[in-house]
């Protein structure tokens, strides 16, 4: 457990990084916490939440944390939790990863905690961008290699992945948004938690998107093989079309029987060469007609 | 019939365990129940529900009874009913099973009906929870057997029945949340009320995921399936194209026509030779640029 | 026109079977009736509805009249109307189709308008608990024809009339479930009145249960049948693949040349079923290699 | 343009049948029309819109216009505006189509502007009846078509524009059905406006069928194609098992070596004939364990 | 930085056109700006908003800049936004491309800063007109590939560009939407106002209806080349059923043994034509009974 005490001019801040069930409930706290929210606070895959009581506002959001090529696709996998219990004059947060931007707010001025809460809490939205970001590029060549004549065939494992990571993301930003629309903040900070709100509509979308994309490529992409598996049969199915018949007929005159009279004509050879050319053609303007070549 | 009757510092329980009919119209109650609510408490499929009269409030929830291999996808069959009958100073819970849960808190203390109850809606929901992780590993199961290499064919009946018990599953839960949030507590109980919601939240969260696995499980694996098949068939076209003209070839020299210019030639069978693998690399030619091999 | 009036101890109840448009407007009912009104309640293809005048409320409910094999699938095939026509001391119901449970109801007793309503209702509810049932096992049987692993092909025809008729149900429920929730009673009846509730929110589930498992049924036989093909058409690819370069060897020493070295060879015959074998290893290896066979 | 005039017993009606712009700008009216409104009642493929300023209500409507084989599939193609202007005592209606039901209210007497918007509004719903039955005809061909046993194939083509003819119907009916939500209408007209209510919930539901039913009859018919190759392409391996083993067969005994055994023998013909009796069997049972005949 | 101030009658606007960070820093306005909004004016990517403080309304929104044939499927490539701060006596607009729509406004009239702001929201929204109508026309040839019985294969790729770019436009005229209802007019611009609210709502409609019109034609497409599939199968099969037998039965009587009876008869060789021609018969008998052929 690492704990962090950082005091601002009119509130304090108390940070506490990775701490064991044993650490909070020794923790000498100057406030009483609801065992509850302590509870929660430990849980490592908690969903987002909001809740408050008389003395405090209790909040639990999620910072994304998987690294882009982590097949993760669970709550727990894909983003770390951070809980805040929000006082008149002070604020604790609780986490077990430790977070950059959670440090650099030790050195910044505050003169509320609201303040702090909100910069906070843009922080962990802005932990999912670059993931997101990320997650855009993938599909962008992903489609690429579909859509490319030459491609080579997509990996589905990595669409279905993709597709399941954005579709976590957006449930927990959906939560998000349903967190931030309970928010209540002086006038002050109205703008600033607008400013959040967009950040979490931009990135549902963002999401979305991906959702969407993986569908219809994934769509796309059956419907390429249906077209390359009915061009693989036609070329198959032109090839036996010419080459049975013939095959057969050259059969005929090669059996052995005493008494074949064609066997003995003077241009028997030639007459049967004919033939065969005579059935090329008619299979060829059949075909040519029924559209297959 | 099993009763059990527990006194609290200042209110007490009755928990029947599986009566029959005639039991429960004979049961000397210390007070009277709406022959409607009796009648619900008994019919087995019954789903969640949440009524209040002047004189008690009367609520059904359902606990997770399926064992994790149970083709169950019926309410009754993964689910058993627990009624409750919540008075200002007594509970009857009834319920057809046994359940662990119900007979450990015989011998816990609580200071409320309120208290009693939400106990033990939250061991209720608790019964979810196992399954849940149960059927969430059988999916990373059949996303690994799908994704690998050598992998065999998932077993689409697994598959099935793990998406329709998910989706049975979740329906329940959302019957759930829409009668927790009818729930009206005292404020020293709000907080652990809202953890319950908190966990019904998260299992609809995960039930849900199972689906849209499953969804994007068979849609991935209907996409391999017609990938796989296209490269069979090209395969066979391959072959096919390669022996076809060159059987048809040999065909035309195995003829017994007396009158057969080129068998008499001298190189006759060389040159022939020659002009079968000058098709051969002709044909190797055109599928190299028709991108087939 | 078969008009029954039942006289109970503080109203009278009115029932009107299979009336013409003739019967309605020479009917010398004790009360006038909105002109709307009676049309609608001719109207055999009428929607659920509730209305509400000074003087009267206007309710139509439907009943489940399909037997079991009935392809109905409209509003009208697999459902019959009944209007009420609910005034303070007086019930008039009309309906086409005579319905046992109504004749059942003239020998009961009632105490209010109210009373026998909500009974009426209750009926025409469960007109559709059985044909949900049957439908329900019908799913199951057509599960098990799929995932047999020796079954047959499955019903498609009936799977469509099947989802085909769930979804119709569904639709009637939702749209009396909305209805029911117009309904205004007294208190004595709030609980009779949450049981019909109770009820429609039970078969809404059970018809979105047959609707879901017919999407995933029929997605899972797609599934199935492409995997067949996959397997079909490999065995057809190593069958071809194997006898498609032998029947070629022996084409070649089948050609009548005057000039074929090996045919002259003392143990030509033989190198060339050597060869044969030699060929038939390596495609077997190849083809393991791919994981063909 | 026609114009014309109908007065009625208190209030009096001016209907303009295909007006130009300016038209409109000279009309002579007896009350002013912001030209917003103008506007709109100009502008061919407008939405249904409901607005109301201090002096008047403003509403447009669409009647279905399209012939059942039209392949209409945008809103200005299936369906024709008309425009109302309601005043306290005057109906201003402005469309650019002629309408026999418009004709018809000429002769009609009304006692309130009210009554004869309620009346019109119902006759232009009503020109949804007659084509969504049609459709309802013709998906009922359809699924003939497809189910038969020997039925041809289904037109695709087809079902895509019905289908897009009943989104975009039930599109319009939706957009009808908000509007019809902001009518305020005095108490004696309440019954009348319930049932074009009704009726517009009624032709949603039918073009709802019509969708879903679109939706799962293309599915079905994709699941039977599938099967049907599953079909084809088992036949066309057996026979190639059969046959193409055989044919290498007497392939041997065609090679032309000086030095084969076998045919010299006196029973060789006949022991290479139950040879391959035997071959055929043992594919054949081979084939029956393997379920694929 | 382009920047224009055009003054009227009673309030005055500023335009500036491609700011730079610094350029808003070092601006000379009026009016103080909350730094949050000049952050969001300088966003390139941002969505549609509308927020208002005690000062100012501050309202962001997306213009169509994309050009038909680009493949841009990003907010930020198919749009670029407008920012508006609205005063009580000026207007101050923000946006980085130059807008036609824009210039011409500095020549028009208006009587209040609420006038030119609907007037510049209208112009905005008409951006989106001409894209949504190529795209349906777009659309409208797809369909003709598709469903021309001698049409070439459609473009899958352009069937998913034109899918994702409608769905995108959807999304951002559902915010469009949102941000409209927030507004809040004087009674003489009501009528403008739902103007422009007609206007979204009939762009949502047609790109719903495009999205829409993608996913069937696709499904479709899927159906047809399914179809296709098992035409071309069918006729393979029937070509290699008729001459597999054909050419194993020569083949057995081009086999060399000493000792075969048949080769000797007299008519041996007419009569296996004969059998062969009965071979046939009974094939084509067959599949006629099988409705193969
Ligand atoms: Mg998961
Ligand atoms: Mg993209
Ligand atoms: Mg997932
Ligand atoms: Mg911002
Ligand atoms: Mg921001
Ligand atoms: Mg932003
Ligand atoms: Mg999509
Ligand atoms: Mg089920
Ligand atoms: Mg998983
Ligand atoms: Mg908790
Ligand atoms: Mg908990
Ligand atoms: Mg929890
Ligand atoms: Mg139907
Ligand atoms: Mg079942
Ligand atoms: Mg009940
Ligand atoms: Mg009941
Ligand atoms: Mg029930
Ligand atoms: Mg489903
Ligand atoms: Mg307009
Ligand atoms: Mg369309
Ligand atoms: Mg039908
Ligand atoms: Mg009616
Ligand atoms: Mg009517
Ligand atoms: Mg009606
Ligand atoms: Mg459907
Ligand atoms: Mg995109
Ligand atoms: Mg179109
Ligand atoms: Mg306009
Ligand atoms: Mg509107
Ligand atoms: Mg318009
Ligand atoms: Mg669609």
């Amino acid at each position: 457990m690492k704990k962090t005490i950082t005091n601002f001019s009119n509130f304090h801040w108390i940070d506490i990084e990775n701490p064991t069930e044993g650490d909070l409930k020794t923790l000498d706290l100057p406030f009483d916490i609801n065992e509850n929210f302590l509870e929660d606070a430990l849980e490592s895959g908690h969903l987002p939440k909001f809740e408050h009581s008389d003395k405090l506002v209790f909040i639990i959001l999620r910072a994304y944390t998987a690294t882009p090529d982590e097949r993760a696709i669970e709550v727990g996998q894909i983003s770390n939790k951070i809980a805040f219990f929000v006082y008149e004059n002070a604020l604790l947060t609780i986490h077990r990863a430790p977070f950059d931007f959670i440090s650099a707010h030790f050195e910044k001025t505050f003169d509320s905690v609201e303040g702090l809460v909100l910069s906070l809490v843009n922080e962990i939205l802005l932990t999912f961008e670059s993931p997101l970001k990320i997650q855009i590029d993938k599909m962008d060549e992903l489609e690429r290699q579909i859509f490319l004549k030459n491609g080579r065939n997509i990996s589905i494992e990595n669409l279905y992945y993709e597709k399941a990571k954005a579709r976590l993301t957006k449930k927990i930003l959906l939560i998000t948004q349903n967190i931030l629309n309970q928010f209540k903040v002086l006038d002050k900070s109205v703008s600033d938690l607008q400013d959040i709100k967009d950040t979490v509509l931009d990135f549902i979308l963002k999401s979305d998107e991906i959702i969407d994309d993986s569908n219809a490529l994934l769509n796309s992409y059956i419907s390429f093989t249906a077209q390359k598996n009915n061009d693989v049969m036609r070329l198959l199915t032109v090839f036996s079309a010419f080459f049975l018949p013939l095959t057969f007929i050259v059969g005929v005159y090669g059996m052995n029987f005493d008494k074949m009279p064609e066997l003995r004509w003077q241009y028997g050879y030639f007459i049967i060469l004919a033939v065969m050319v005579a059935v090329s053609i008619i299979i060829y303007i059949w075909f040519k007609r029924k559209k297959i070549i």
